[in-house]
């Protein structure tokens, strides 16, 4: 089959195997969606060489129990080992002899094929197209947000980026109704949270990103501030913006470290949560209940065989998602 | 009067002049107890001038209401402003606004007299005795961790760091009968947690400290950890040797940035919780109630006279509390 695999370079390759793991299922993916993940791990970030790709939508092929045979799924990217004490608490998640879905020991959804177990799968509403449901994996992740803490109509709470990730928290977020300030270095892109957020910052003076929010909000700090800007510069501005015993929740990983003065996170006493996956039922039933439209943050869709160029164009930094089409029927 | 001041060097000077703010009550420093954070701010921690010193019990001289007067007392350190939303909420020690005796603009408690408000003293029992009681500001920032989140005689708990802090939260903590570890790099000072922590690990490959400790731990991980080393090597190793989902009481505070990778933070939904004073009725109920023994941790007393020495000695690797004593009667 048809593959992107990494292995120091990213390469479409043609004449991968088909692996189906024992008791699992077989899907063909049918669309795929370049995720800052992706772009991190071919820089070497989670050290992960195979097939990439963890955002999807398919059909089941060949699984253990029939009656799937043949539904349009997504599926959890998280693979636990079925028998270790958090797997047994349904946390797989964060079972640590985890395999996930093209970020560890486990190739991913650039490819015509793909293995999932059962368990992961969940079948889709039909009333959910497939170039939604490409978003369902990291609306899920923007929605976990929702299940760490709880955020009011009361709350004050900033979103720093202005990327995919970023605008899909702040749709999710949009939902409490808390006053919502997204936070980004791109007009194009904060121009997709109006009136969605109640104000948006653009930082022109990438110098003093600091200085330049601080002023912008007349110092009123927040009660909550998302870190979601795919950047080291994301954290110590948090730092900066966030009230005394506020939170910053951090869903940014990269590739090396930050710099970072966390006395003042002592001193006043902040609490940082980070925050990586979710349960995809409640991005589900956003996307089903048209709550949340995804559709504005498509800049492309591509045929799999365009894959390296549309890795290209996902880095871009104009563009947002970028789809792989792996058959012409999706 | 004599005192203490840093003004870029630190210097013991004799000419002070006493200053009582208007409202507030006088106090004579009978003893005074040497924080990290007192030699930090002589590193140039919180950019702070003038006279040093937050850890004390004394006597009052003068006050606005004069049943006060002659009472031993010890002090809230946070004096807040009274107006903003924090203060009338209660809680002055996030004032933005406040001073902060000895760390922000408030002369501090390395002096014969010191200024502060009424409503900032609490009054000691007698039963608590004057090298006792310079330990409540301290010990109130650890017990304020059990006012931060819960531990349970079922959570397994590491404490990073075998210095003053360090050694009050061990003993704080030990009333919860969690299971706890104290990780230190200096065994005469893991010694003195000997019957309060469960176990204790000895840093001796300071080359590579996740991996010693990983290996003493056989990676068994940890509910919480609280990082109270004084050292930019103290958060990456909670982060190594956390559970997924754990969390990370932050206690350090250093002048300087760390250097850290938080992107498993992300991975393993870490929370960081910063935390630093405390109310003080916690510890004086532990020291009242003979609960917490803080005697084996004083490492010598000196006259006042002696200060710049005490400092000095205070800095000392193998020193644990010095303790200054202001009056020849304490």
């Amino acid at each position: 089959m048809k593959a992107l695999r990494f292995d120091d370079t990213l390469k479409f390759e043609k004449d991968v195997p088909v692996v189906k793991r024992e008791g699992e299922a077989l899907i063909e993916v049918l669309c795929a969606g370049i995720c800052n993940t992706d772009l991190e791990i071919v820089k070497g970030y989670a050290g992960f060489r195979g097939i990439l790709g963890h955002e999807f939508v398919g059909r089941v092929v060949e699984a253990p129990d029939n009656a799937w045979k043949g539904m349009r799924v997504v599926g959890e990217i998280n693979v636990g080992c079925q028998v270790c004490a958090l797997c047994k608490a349904g946390d797989a998640r964060h079972c640590t002899n985890r395999t996930v879905l093209g970020i560890k020991d486990r190739a991913g959804a650039f490819a015509e094929y793909l293995s999932l177990p059962l368990h992961n799968l969940i079948a889709l509403p039909a009333s959910i197209a497939d170039e939604e449901a490409v978003f369902i994996e990291p609306l899920a992740a923007a929605c976990q947000i929702l299940e760490q803490l709880e955020i009011h109509s009361t709350s004050k709470v900033a979103v720093i980026g202005d990327g995919k990730l970023a605008q899909l928290i702040i749709r999710a977020l949009a939902h409490t109704k808390c006053s919502l300030t997204a936070i980004g270095k791109h007009k194009d892109k904060l121009d997709l949270v109006d009136g969605i957020s109640k104000h948006s910052i653009l930082i022109e003076n990438t110098a003093d990103i600091l200085y330049e929010v601080s002023r912008q909000i007349n110092s009123e700090k927040f009660d909550v501030v998302i870190e979601a800007s795919g950047s080291a510069t994301g954290l110590p501005l948090a730092l900066g913006i966030v009230k005394a015993r506020g939170k910053i929740v951090l869903k940014t990983t990269f590739k090396g470290n930050a710099q970072l003065d966390l006395s003042q996170a002592v001193v006043n006493e902040i609490q940082i949560i980070g925050s990586r996956c979710g349960r995809f039922e409640p991005a589900i039933k956003l996307l089903k209940d048209q709550s949340v439209d995804v559709r504005p943050l498509i800049t492309e869709k591509l045929p799999f065989d365009e894959g390296l160029r549309a890795v290209e164009k996902a880095a871009a930094a104009n563009s947002m998602k970028i789809i792989l089409q792996m058959s012409a029927a999706s």
